[in-house]
């Protein structure tokens, strides 16, 4: 579990509170056929992260590692280093939190930061976080976005980057930006959906991370025990084949031939059944890796909108004590219902980005599954090929 | 390693006795293209050893396992129990163990006798044995052997059973029926034969010991952790599709399902995986435990030769002692190289079924582990077949 927030930012700045000067910010909601949904950019953003080069400041005596962002829009890439992105995730944890789970960054890393190993994978991890974002309608709108792949020159940045830290719509606040085009909910109905979200991403955090573990084990198996028994099983083939070579009889050339290729070729699956794990298993464990670092921040999300939903529990007695009006307690229930269709619509997108994770991951895997044991059995196929027929 | 004889029998009774009478018995060796080779039988002989019955004697209170052995010269069937198999073991053993090294049979086994498994592991190893035996060119003609596969009635036994056991021409002797129709070598000859073969066993023992080894190491993986490890692959793609099946989305049944197709095609895999070896490293080992038991029996045959060599390498001294006369000397001379065509026509025996064994038995495991990765293959792309295409 992660807790990017320090504590669960406080629903009544939104509940009670008043409305902001939000500028042309405007989050619609629409009723899609699964429910509430964002209003999705018509074509879709996405980000290629790239050709990571080491860069130099202070004549040389700090060193980092700087990587190229080109968005589809523009086909031109902007530079950033690993804690531009790291400014970014604040930015958009800060004001899109409450409503949106913003996934962490993969780790940082002090030692071996300039590891190509360590590159290539946080890179890609970085790539993985980019996509996310980009298809995320709400984020990928956002002006802090926009800045991060589109700014013009180091002025344009700066600029950007002093606009963006002064937002004041953000924390709960951003509700207020967010306009769905449905009745009002009752506030019942609110709490069993986040009840019901709530209990979905707690399961599905258990089953990615079984998942995870059992993946894990498989890998370990596959490029330890596993390639050792196949170069063993090999190397007795051959061994007994090097023995008949010694027998002094004629016509003992056949065999001998084929068992130390029997032999070779269980050499070579050793190497391939250690090598598959990063043509298959990889992806599946990334994809669930991403998973479970997203599902990890469903807790601090879902946590705004329990506390909210607390709130409105207590409306009565707030309003019986004279604490709030009457009417601050409609307001409450208008509010709520606001909340309940960001979060509705939130988790649909969830939902539907989840649907094609999996469904591309698993038919990845299952590819390579296919191939690897086609790959095999076309190599025995080739071994037995050799032995005399009967 | 395994001792049949309880001590090397003294080869002296052929190199320096008594031609004694050894009726019509005769073992013709002749110079074929690989060198010197039994006689072999125009039609080859084999039994089917099947249909284990039990039986019983004195009114029940003692019960034991028959055989039914079908010749396939006869196809009429005899009953055998197993301590008739031992019987013609030790005849054999007796008869030819000097020229023919006679695989011991499968272990006597005390508890657990009537026990399915066991039974039909046992008739396995019978047939195994017996097959083995009707191949063998010398064993196969003898009279005792015969009288085992053909005896009438039990008459007809009873008189051939005591018949064998006092047959005189037994041990060393069997080489005064040996006949070898090429010219006599010289001792040197003999001896770096001798010691050839003995290498030749020697690593072939240890070559087939290995492959046991990880046979049975490999066997013991795809019926213990492999198995767990695909079965727990299997649960957790099941587990993450009934979570998802609970996420209340719609558009969520084709990916759910093929997620449980995918679990349930791995649990299958863990099935597969788990009694493959059945498919086929069974006959592997099989074949490579009566080899090993086999090469077992080789030390006690040519520890015959080596006898016989160091008799001979006495031959002067024993000369110059007035022991044995020069006459004595070129006998035992000629005698030496009738045990030489003896052993290397007994060694192209077994190279040559060696290498038929092999060949088979390789043939047999590759094309199983052929259709097992095929097999797999398959079951995946089946698997794979029900996600949304791309």
């Amino acid at each position: 579990m992660m807790f990017p927030f320090s504590k669960t930012p406080n629903p009544e700045v939104f509940l009670l509170g008043k409305l902001p000067n939000k500028g042309k910010e405007s989050l619609p909601i629409y009723m899609g056929e699964v429910g509430p949904v964002w209003l999705y950019p018509q074509a879709p953003l996405d980000c290629v992260v790239a050709d990571p080069k080491k860069g130099s400041k202070m004549y040389g005596l700090k060193s980092y590692i700087e990587y190229q962002v080109t968005p589809n829009t523009t086909n031109r890439a902007v530079n950033h280093r690993y804690k531009h992105f790291d400014w970014l995730y604040e930015r958009l944890l800060e004001k899109f939190g409450s409503a949106v789970p913003i996934p962490c960054l993969p780790d940082k890393q002090i030692t071996g930061r300039f590891d190509d190993e360590f590159i290539k994978m946080r890179m890609e991890r970085l790539q993985g976080w980019m996509s996310r974002m980009c298809r995320h309608p709400v984020v990928c709108e956002s002006e802090v976005f926009q800045l991060f792949i589109n700014y013009k020159d180091e002025r344009d940045w700066k600029v950007g980057k002093r606009k963006a830290e002064k937002d004041e719509i953000m924390g709960p606040m951003i509700f207020f930006t967010i306009e769905p085009e449905a009745p009002d909910l009752e506030p019942i109905e609110v709490e069993q959906k986040c009840e019901m979200y709530s209990r979905f991403t707690k399961t599905m955090d258990d089953g990615v991370k079984d998942l995870l573990n059992v993946g894990n084990l498989h890998w370990k198996r596959c490029t330890g025990p596993l390639q050792k028994e196949y170069q063993k099983i090999g190397k007795a083939f051959q061994n007994l084949s090097s023995v008949f070579t010694t027998s002094g009889y004629t016509g003992e050339s056949t065999l001998t031939e084929a068992l130390t290729a029997t032999g070779r070729t269980y050499e070579e699956i050793a190497e391939i059944v250690a090598s598959q794990p990063k043509q298959d298993l990889h992806f599946l464990l990334e994809t669930n890796n991403e998973y479970k670092g997203l599902l990890g921040c469903f807790p601090d999300t879902l946590g705004v909108h329990k506390a909210a939903i607390e709130k409105w529990k207590e409306a009565d007695r707030l309003v019986a004590m004279n604490k709030i009006s009457p009417q601050d307690k409609v307001t409450m229930a208008k509010r709520l219902s606001v909340m309940s269709y960001s979060l509705q619509a939130e988790m649909n997108h969830f939902h539907s980005n989840r649907i094609y994770d999996y469904n591309r991951v698993m038919r990845l895997y299952l590819e390579q599954q296919v191939t690897f044991y086609e790959t095999i059995a076309e190599k025995l196929r080739q071994a037995l090929s050799q032995y005399q027929e009967l």
